[in-house]
């Protein structure tokens, strides 16, 4: 059943970067995980679009299918076909005429748009990864004491995470990096979104501060933030490269791995700030 | 336009544990981070299911109505009112004809189910949450070794985690620990059902082992890997207050902060292993 992939896709890809840590700024080459969109297509119907990594896609499909009871055993797909486009993937299945059925008197009693802002997307024509450029916001003079500020106040704002060890936070700071609100929630997407909404019914003006957020940067958070015009975001963990890709498209200032003592540059809109690689050796 | 809300969650939970720490197991009540249901309705018509933590409901729908384009403006919401239902939230906003017009346009577009199983249902009705108890399968005579064995093994098995620093795994373990298979993705949710799809195809048992991953411990996660019989779950980071009730009702062992030196049962199947709470102090 597996399809011929002579091609296993590694799952990251390299990306000039700019490090800063302790005062020195360096240019580099480092590798980002991928994130693309991937369609599951069941009998011709496109069902779902995930942000994944492109490789093992054909585990992805089978595994998706069956934890999501769209098949009882893997023996009800016939066949599979995985198809990479440009910067995005397909796997067509052929699923047995029974859970075809289910899944098509399923999907007559599911319709809606999605929690994150990609899943529940069901083809990829209708992803929106095309970002408009944001106009010209102020951002921090010197990128450094900013995050290094922010990264230090962040941990005592983080009540719901000492309490329970298992949320995500997002901090709305100053061009200082002051820390002006602190939003938790299990989701990080939904840290997000009580923080712009909760910016939004206070009047703040979305151009003039920057968002620290303690996850990884993934698509929907860079869309997000690229859609209210909120300048700049820093993480503390990694971003992908989707998300670094939309902040190019979308003028939006990216760092992440974000520490007191550190921090990477993906994106920098600020004149002559773009991160260049320099010949060195990434870092895997 | 704030509705008025006399009551803010806290967000948290709650919940008996047995910590296992050098040998020495504690019985003892910690608190977990809140995850459950938010529908949020737009004029009447229920748009988009999240899974969240339940405070901070009106600057979540505003914010989502705003980082997802429906509206242009908080001025565009003209009411809202948060109603908390036993197990589950429901945001109800007004928003501007205009604004409203255009979502009914854009929901004629898309239709469609989930990439991660929750998000892109349109209302708490189609929430699955109430799985049946799985058949009963064998478990590691003692967690300790197992869990310290494959948190042990797991890091060398990262190799995109290495490269990038941004990935999440999901492991396959026999009853001794010893890691048999790993998959690597962005989503936590895709690493999952990389595995098990790669499990399925191999023809491999999954009532025979545990699955360990390297994220914390959320509905969808747990819910997926009850669908497919899987009975033991070992999380490297925290479980969310759902995660543990969908583990319970389906009969599924979850372990959480798993490190070589010690992890936290949450439910445990077993005879006489289920957690019992002694009078301790929560951990806040």
């Amino acid at each position: 059943m597996h399809a011929d992939q002579s091609f296993q896709h590694p799952g990251h890809r390299p990306c000039a970067i700019t490090r800063h840590r302790g005062g020195e700024t360096l240019g580099a080459l480092d590798n980002v995980a991928e994130e693309v969109p991937v369609a599951l297509v069941f009998n011709g119907i496109s069902h779902a679009v995930m942000m994944a990594t492109p490789r093992d896609l054909e585990p992805l499909a089978v595994g998706f299918a069956l934890t999501e009871g769209i098949v009882a055993s893997a023996a009800d797909i016939y066949d599979m076909e995985v198809h990479m486009l440009p910067a995005a993937a397909e796997v067509q299945l052929t699923i047995s005429r029974q859970a075809f059925m289910q899944l098509k008197e399923r999907r007559r009693s599911l319709a809606g748009r999605t929690g994150c802002g990609v899943c529940g997307i069901e083809s990829l024509a209708l992803l929106d990864l095309d970002p408009e450029p944001m106009p010209a916001a102020p951002l921090p003079e010197s990128l450094a004491p900013a995050i290094a500020r922010a990264a230090q106040e962040l941990p005592r704002r983080q009540a719901l995470m000492r309490a329970t060890g298992g949320v995500h936070a997002a901090a709305w700071c100053g061009l200082d990096g002051a820390v002006h609100a602190v939003f938790e929630d299990v989701g990080r997407h939904n840290a997000m979104d009580k923080l712009v909404g909760s910016l939004a019914l206070d009047g703040v003006d979305l151009r003039n501060g920057f968002v620290f957020l303690s996850s990884r940067a993934s698509y929907e958070l860079v869309r997000k933030a690229a859609r209210v015009g909120i300048p700049m975001l820093a993480t503390i963990s990694a971003p992908t490269s989707l998300a670094i890709d939309i902040a190019g498209k979308a003028g939006l200032t990216l760092a992440s791995f974000c520490r007191q003592d550190g921090f990477t540059v993906y994106t920098d809109v600020r004149p002559d700030r773009a991160p260049r690689a320099q010949r060195t050796a990434p870092r895997s």
